[in-house]
């Protein structure tokens, strides 16, 4: 019989696993040779990201080269907004950019729900393909951005260093955001219940964007719209439950709140302590991270050694769960030996703490 | 008698006042007009700073023209590593570059304290300037960069996103970092030390990376020599209390920890909401913040309205103390009525919180 590694998957839903399992945000990407050469066939991000058996090899890739415990569907977070018809394209040395940024009351008043199985049907067929190609070995984990996330692009028109334009649009108008955030999480649960479906098997949600919030304003302009995606998700498919992972980077400060927004797993970033953040969510949730990415560069010794901090950190899994991941995505510049290093030592070392549970 | 403003210095070290004072980080900055005018006469940013005559005018200027409670020194964190023959320059568009990066066992080998009555004359003459030219109107705000966020600088030899060489040095060589950062601490302690003597009344200390550090890594490369900073300065002058005030930018999830480090004061940028703040560092120390800056982009209002949020977070004063600040340097885009607009708010507003302690 082939093997089937749900280790992921339990570990979302607090079950016992016998080691920590593993992936890593972006780990399908630029600093692999073997998605080099294929992104260099389709020629863009985009006419990749389109092509669904593409996506599909991608996709794969790092799953197998380093034995990862989940696939994550290569895709980008602005596919929905694109969708939207602001017309999105990479411009390089600038990153994301829309045609036709949403500033105005105009602008806002067309932004539409898009069926995803008609304008992201090259989502839902990657994800459909991938599911076949993995063949059950791993778990297939599909995303978007939050609401915030997307409309950070969708109103700054590209990235941002201070996000002056949407928060002035927050500051004094307040009601204009709002309608661009209630139709975003709208379209996002229609495309995460679309990807569900096809056959994703957990769902991870980045607020990329959200730690850049004041207090206060991430709980109204973030939180309150993950939260809605999350009352609007299909709970269950193939008869099993579909956890969550709400990933806010810069969110430390209100892990409480996340950790009680109805998602399964919360993911942080590397200045949380991982033992203050179990403390803090009683293990109501799983708790995703927390590697910063820039150890990867450090070497083998480095690389180990913070590994087993991360895993000491968290400590005995008892009534909690883990989920080793870095704190944001991999650098493009990673060295490649420096995953597979990794890898060995998160499913090595943490064994040690996955004792049966009382 | 001519009116002295001793607020700022009172509110810091938690003494009754009237109302909440007010001073912004980069106060004396770009999007003044009058700022711009010293600037292009004096050439370039260097030119003005190392010239005490006009770094005393640009200084004065937000004070006079907002009434601010406080005046900073006009000058630029970079000082101290440029004084080390690190050779600093500013790049259009590129932001501070050093010459020489230190990036070698050679190179942390040649760092050395400068003595600032030497080659950072320039500063303390400014400082000595200033004082008189301010003749006790508001107090003096002496300041420095942290040394971790100095060895940002020196170590990726300019600015950077993800501080890929400073944080491979940290993990790969932590010993050869914790060599540069024991000389920046010694570097900046003479250097305050000298602004002191000189006449500043009040010292910051602007630590605007440590947020990028994993948790662990802040208490050991930046909060620790801060705290060898505090041990070091000279605790009085003229026979009054300098109180030091530490600005953590991303610090949030380490208040406590700041708090107990021997300053009077914790600078907080938007994500901490004050009278959590308050609890966690149990009116022990006071602080500083922490307005959103992009508020000020969002017209009367909103400013009104988010300057009086920030004022009912923290709340009766009680035996705790609250300077009013923005969580961030001031945008060069700002309008400055928006700032006359927020000193007004927080001079009127705040008046409520002020009652006769216990």
């Amino acid at each position: 019989m082939k093997p089937v590694n749900d280790t992921f998957l339990r570990a979302l839903k607090r079950e016992q696993t016998d080691y920590t399992p593993l992936w890593l945000m972006r780990q399908a990407g630029r600093y692999l040779p073997e998605y080099n050469a294929v992104r260099t066939r389709k020629g863009s991000f985009m006419a990749l990201a389109q092509d669904p058996e593409a996506a599909c090899e991608v996709t794969l890739q790092p799953v197998e080269r380093f034995g990862l415990d989940a696939a994550i569907l290569f895709s980008d977070i602005l596919t929905v907004p694109d969708a939207m018809g602001l017309g999105l394209s990479f411009v390089p040395g600038k990153g994301p950019v829309f045609e036709h940024p949403v500033q105005t009351e105009e602008a806002a008043a067309k932004l539409f729900v898009p069926d995803p199985e008609e304008r992201l049907r090259y989502v839902t067929d990657a994800v459909r393909t991938i599911r076949r190609a993995l063949d059950n070995r791993v778990p297939l984990i599909g995303f978007s951005g939050s609401p915030f996330t997307l409309a950070c692009y969708m109103v700054e028109g590209g990235s941002s260093k201070d996000f002056a334009t949407i928060k002035k649009m927050m500051y004094a108008r307040p009601d204009l955001l709002h309608r661009i955030l209630e139709v975003n999480a709208r379209a996002v649960t229609e495309y995460l219940n679309a990807q569900v479906r096809a056959g994703a098997q957990a769902l991870q949600i980045f607020d990329t964007w959200g730690g850049a919030l004041a207090d206060g304003c991430f709980e109204e302009f973030s939180l309150r719209y993950m939260k809605r995606i999350l009352e609007g998700l299909i709970k269950e498919n193939e008869g099993k439950r579909v956890p969550v992972i709400l990933f806010t980077k810069g969110g430390g400060a209100w892990l409480e709140a996340i950790a009680e927004s109805g998602c399964d797993c919360v993911g942080v970033d590397w200045t949380v302590n991982l033992a203050q953040a179990r403390a803090r969510t009683r293990d109501a949730v799983s708790l995703q991270g927390n590697l910063d990415p820039m150890v990867l560069f450090a070497g083998e010794e480095a690389i180990r050694r913070e590994a087993r901090r991360v895993l000491d950190s968290f400590g005995e899994t008892g009534t909690g769960g883990h989920v080793f991941n870095l704190g944001h995505g991999i650098s493009q510049h990673t060295d490649p030996e420096a995953v597979a290093i990794l890898a060995d030592e998160v499913h090595a070392y943490s064994r040690r703490y996955h004792q049966r549970k009382a």
